[in-house]
């Protein structure tokens, strides 16, 4: 059995301290085979009945990027829609998205039509297909940030349209969209906390049954 | 900037490719103090706006762990019947849960009615309050495998009738059920692999748009 020492200990709980999500990006490209390896950690992943249904969707054209963006701004508008007085201004000021500076970005869905498992452990849960692209997707991010890179979760998009237009087989669900690159600025702080948007909890509650 | 070294990095993929769903347990208790330390990462992990949904119950009692573990019985009987041939005994051959013996054991739950993060980055993808959850108990796969603890997660439940038996709040949904212990056997292969149920792709496509 593989153990890992006092020191590896720390250095993960930093890493977890330190994985931000990045919305500030530098332009500066990140090395192709650094990412293909960090890629890997996919395939390192928990799924559901052994299923690997995560499916990658790498956003690179111009066009792509452009369908993208608006359908960011559109949702990002509607969102804006919903909120008034101090809450509408605090979230106008918000930067929610790196997609205009990111150099990679990655879309990444669940196949919910995948034969693998057979089944298996989805059942009851189906959304398990999506929690297990959701496990894998964790990996790669503190992966990337064992190396420097920044990575940024946008979810304030209208799924099926991104389906639409990266024109992605009819199965395949849209879990996330990921913003990569190297990060402009740092800290071991979210920025939602440190813009006043939220606060976190001091601890953890658990309850007893 | 909080940088890594190349010796932490190369032990964090270590990490990933030991951390194992666990189903053998050895019955030995798991220490107090490790346990609440390991937990301490849920609240490092990322959550959409801040929200931080995680919710935990800790099954003890032995009327909750006979309600879950009939649960699951009743799940995995159905699914059994779902399946026919080779099929059908190889699933029945398969150790899915390691409930009855798991010293620890945990329903993860996501509040689906938390006023935190006031909606942000959740209007087009209200599934983000279950990400986030996945989100949280992966850093804590990943923490407690460091520390030699071995996790698994239970799929093979009804989720509704779980929460009506552990009388949690109306608005918690269930996301996941980990046993956690120190693992009997380990290997770097997962079971469903050694066992013949599936195979592992080799390797990651990404497809470009």
């Amino acid at each position: 059995m593989r153990a890992f020492s006092r020191d590896f200990q720390q250095d993960l709980r930093d890493l977890m301290r330190w994985r931000r999500d990045v919305r500030r990006f530098r332009t500066a490209p990140v090395d192709e085979a650094l990412l293909a390896d960090a890629l890997g950690v996919f395939s390192l992943a928990p799924s559901v009945g052994l299923s690997e249904p995560w499916r990658l969707v790498r956003v690179d054209s111009d066009a792509a990027r452009a369908a993208v963006l608006a359908n960011f701004e559109a949702a990002n508008a509607d969102a804006l829609d919903g909120y008034s007085g101090d809450n509408a201004a605090r979230y106008a000021s918000l930067k929610l998205s790196g997609m205009r500076e990111a150099p990679v970005q990655l879309a990444v869905f669940s196949d919910e039509g995948t034969p693998k498992g057979a089944g298996l452990g989805r059942q009851t849960m189906p959304e398990m297909l999506r929690y297990s692209v959701v496990s894998a997707l964790m990996l790669f991010w503190l992966e990337a940030r064992a190396h420097g890179l920044g990575v940024g979760w946008v979810s304030i998009l209208d799924a099926e349209r991104l389906a639409r237009d990266l024109d992605t087989p009819v199965d395949w669900r849209l879990v996330a969209y990921l913003c990569i690159g190297w990060p402009e600025d740092d800290g071991d702080t979210p920025e939602l906390e440190r813009l006043g948007w939220e606060t976190r909890e001091p601890g953890l509650e658990v309850l007893s049954r």
